[in-house]
């Protein structure tokens, strides 16, 4: 009999810190994460997927605890006699974070799929979650604002985030397949949960895969999402720009409508518990706590919280 | 008026010494190089260009001086995770060697040259002379042991030259054409220098593109070796080795007979003094001098006596 699981879809630095929280108070070989593909990126020719890394070196303890992206104690050897040699260096790309490219784009050109190297990455690293890419297929998100149309990484890390959004992209989602596993984990999910991860951009690709996102509107087990947005703001990221950009209220309620039903409970930071009446109006329960995760404890206490309210007892 | 030029064919550690000097003695911007590449292998799905590195890291004072090969200072932060991941490391990748190599191969899949390629690189690193591949078509050497057809690198550093030497095999050799420029700079040498580098796997694949062992066995400019073996020994590498697995004679002769047509000026080593009248029975001349470059003054002082002997005064 295969086992139930959770099933968590989570982006970046945001969803990570979750994972990490959740894989304390339940068992993380009983855990699967789908992950965002579309902020993926070519660097030097080497394919670079800074937010599976994000979860495979968070979850393996090997994140940088202060930035939150690439590993701790890294160096930058390499970047910089890039940088001597003219390439740009905008993308932080570490010396031991360089290894992990060069790994996933050598059987990449093999012929392997983005799930068998991600899944083999995970063994080597020790990685006890199943860590699935959304899809095999090439997905890649672009903002476009007044600089033009932007691969997603140039956008946030060269322009800082900065320019006004006119629209998100998401190239390549509407005939992109689920990666295998990613159906099949859905249905024997006991429970599915959003992490606090950006909804446009690290959310939004993986609900753009017409498949996974029918899989999740046509659920049986129960969803939560955690709001990303506390006090009105991100606690990292340009979340609230775009938001303002695309004309979307920025707010609990404005993040919880990119939700509507996919999603039985959302979770609200106590700062923002004044929502909770017109995210409720949304048709979803509503859970008031503490959502900023200063550390794994806080993220352990907010991920328990979240599946006790969806009644799912940690395994 | 096009200036004329010094030539140089040269492989790695030994030659790149040798060449180090004689810019010392001679205009760096009037040499040219005609660089090994059978000796060019993928790792991790990069291009290594071990020989035309050595040259050009030595040339530009960035060499490790003791290694003889690589960046000094170098660090392997990215080639430990890469071993951790389960690949081999027996080849020494370093973290700022990396760059290049990085470098390198995004330019040739975008579909340059690898003498543009090599152009380039030298000049990001203020390299003087003109660094030319001996040719942009794919020419690799493979040393045949008891172990099986070896690629040169696994052949020299994982096994480090052991085994019994069969076969030398440069494949792909007999259909390269010279790189562009290559013919050129041979046309309007004032002198050909070999420099004592291995004649079978360094020198040799060079000599082995038809069209360039033509261009020197038809040249106007005088010619020289330097003689790699001291004492019956290479001053480093397998080179004794692998004349005694082919059936030649481990000897100055032995090396010299290799050059026969090709070669005006042979240079010998003090300590092997008592070749020199078998070697003038081959036809050439024969310098006797000290050959071992203990350091640059040594080096610059072998060349400045090479260049004296062809009668040409240096630049």
């Amino acid at each position: 009999v295969r086992r139930t699981i959770i099933t968590v879809l989570a982006g970046g630095v945001g969803g990570a810190r979750f994972l990490r929280g959740l894989s304390r108070r339940t068992d993380p070989d009983r855990l699967a994460i789908i992950g965002n593909t579309g902020d993926d990126e070519e660097f030097f020719g080497l394919h670079v997927a800074p937010d599976l890394d994000t979860v495979l070196y968070t979850l393996t303890g090997q994140a940088d605890p202060d930035r939150g992206w690439g590993l701790a104690g890294e160096t930058f050897a390499c970047l910089g006699a890039l940088g001597r040699l003219g390439e740009p260096t905008w993308f932080q790309l570490g010396d031991r974070d360089l290894a992990t490219h060069l790994w996933r784009t050598e059987r990449l050109r093999a012929g392997w799929p983005l799930s068998r190297v991600t899944r083999d990455l995970g063994r080597h690293h020790g990685l006890r979650p199943a860590l699935l890419p959304m899809t095999d297929d090439r997905v890649r998100t672009f903002v476009h604002t007044e600089h033009g149309r932007l691969a997603f990484q140039s956008y946030l890390v060269r322009r800082r985030g900065r320019g006004r959004v006119r629209r998100i992209e998401i190239a390549g989602a509407s005939t992109a397949r689920p990666a295998p596993g990613v159906l099949d984990v859905l249905a024997r999910s006991r429970a599915i949960v959003i992490a606090p991860s950006n909804p446009l951009v690290s959310v939004g690709p993986i609900l753009a895969v017409p498949a996974i996102r029918r899989a999740i509107a046509r659920r049986r087990a129960p969803s939560a999402a955690i709001c990303p947005l506390v006090g009105g703001r991100p606690i990292r990221g340009p979340l609230h720009r775009m938001l303002r950009g695309l004309g979307l209220e920025v707010s609990p309620r404005g993040v919880a409508r990119l939700y509507a039903g996919l999603v039985d409970l959302f979770v609200l930071d106590a700062a923002d518990a004044r929502w909770a009446p017109a995210v409720h109006a949304l048709g979803m329960r509503v859970l008031v706590t503490d959502t900023v995760m200063h550390s794994p404890a806080h993220a352990g206490r907010l991920a328990a919280a979240v599946l006790r309210t969806l009644g799912v007892s940690p395994a």
